[in-house]
């Protein structure tokens, strides 16, 4: 398995494991977020949810939309939209070997964007803070991407 | 091509290749679902979708929304919500060479706990039959990230 | 970093680079187009970005859905949907070895289908047109998963 044990050896590949943890576990708190407004509203999608948490009551009452839940919910869906890019080309531009500090800085900027972005939307913050939050990954998925096409591309 | 040739000598990566192409496999299997539901149900989101199914009749009535469908699009976003990180962490986790037979423990739990989530939000099962599938899927993932950050971080 | 550069060197892999960054870049652009609708003809979501448009006129005037913008969301999640699968299984179906020309047809059909899919949808064109080109790239999809599970399959 000595393959394996080389990318462990790559700081460019644990620098982009690193951040890759930090901002799929910032996702993945985006659903604990959400079940938590849908259990404390008691706002549920399901029947069977509700039925778990109605107690005898209406069953119908319950099932409805709640502006927290769908703000957390729009917030998770953007996470989504970008974090998607930023693991694919990260991967890849990880395998075309950049410069340490040139990637890191991607990364780094990238997880704080993304941070931001998600206090700026569930504060929430007046615009135009989630705009420039979101402006900001978006601009770090394209500048990898033109570092692909401009290094290794084989079309 | 030697260096691709290692990966597929590695048991570790070639597990990971197996989960990742089940559990994708499986959220694929979801568009299929929507479609069906889509077409035997007469239910769509687009005019366009509904004139090849409408057959001269009035179009709007076809333009509507179906808890069928609705629970299947549910399931699939929670797919995507899952899957999305399976794939980023898992794919680190196994670059950071761990031991196969906990590769492997992480891998079947977790297509297990989405095969399971599918069949409870599909059937649909009493909750809290659901909420459990997610929650050990969840963990897995935890787990996995856990495992990243403390074995090969570098921010 | 040699194993890094060893990467770099190999052209499935460069290949799957390349697709990988035109998919997601197009993904991306998505983003953008949400935008400009939704500036443009003044739909938002969030109380606080219509502030930032609204110029001291009636808030919840400009908190409503469009068509155009659903459209465009439906696209975007239509592409999250499938190029998923294309950027996890593409991914180990490139460290399964395949041949380069049958590797570089998967990535250049599936490229194509969803640039035609977004064309489809926007557009919009009869169906079905949308249908085929959505079909085109699901069978990619599952093409590599087979092509995966049969090499390098390992439960």
């Amino acid at each position: 398995m000595s393959i394996l044990k080389e990318f462990g050896d790559s700081e460019v590949f644990r620098a982009f494991a690193t951040y890759v943890a930090v901002v799929l576990l910032k996702m993945m708190l985006m659903s604990v977020f959400t079940s938590y407004y849908r259990i404390t509203r008691k706002v549920f999608a399901n029947p069977e949810d509700a039925a778990a948490h109605a107690k005898g009551g209406d069953l119908k009452k319950f099932i409805r939309t709640d502006e927290s839940v769908e703000r957390v919910r729009r917030c998770h869906l953007n996470d989504i939209e970008n974090i998607i890019p930023f693991v694919g080309l990260g991967l890849v531009y990880v395998l075309s070997n950049p410069e340490l500090s040139t990637a890191l800085l991607h990364f780094r900027i990238f997880a704080g964007s993304r941070i931001l972005h998600t206090i700026s939307y569930l504060t929430p913050l007046p615009q135009p803070s989630r705009a420039l939050t979101f402006f900001i990954g978006f601009l770090v998925n394209a500048s990898m991407a033109y570092a692909i096409l401009s290094t290794i591309s084989y079309f």
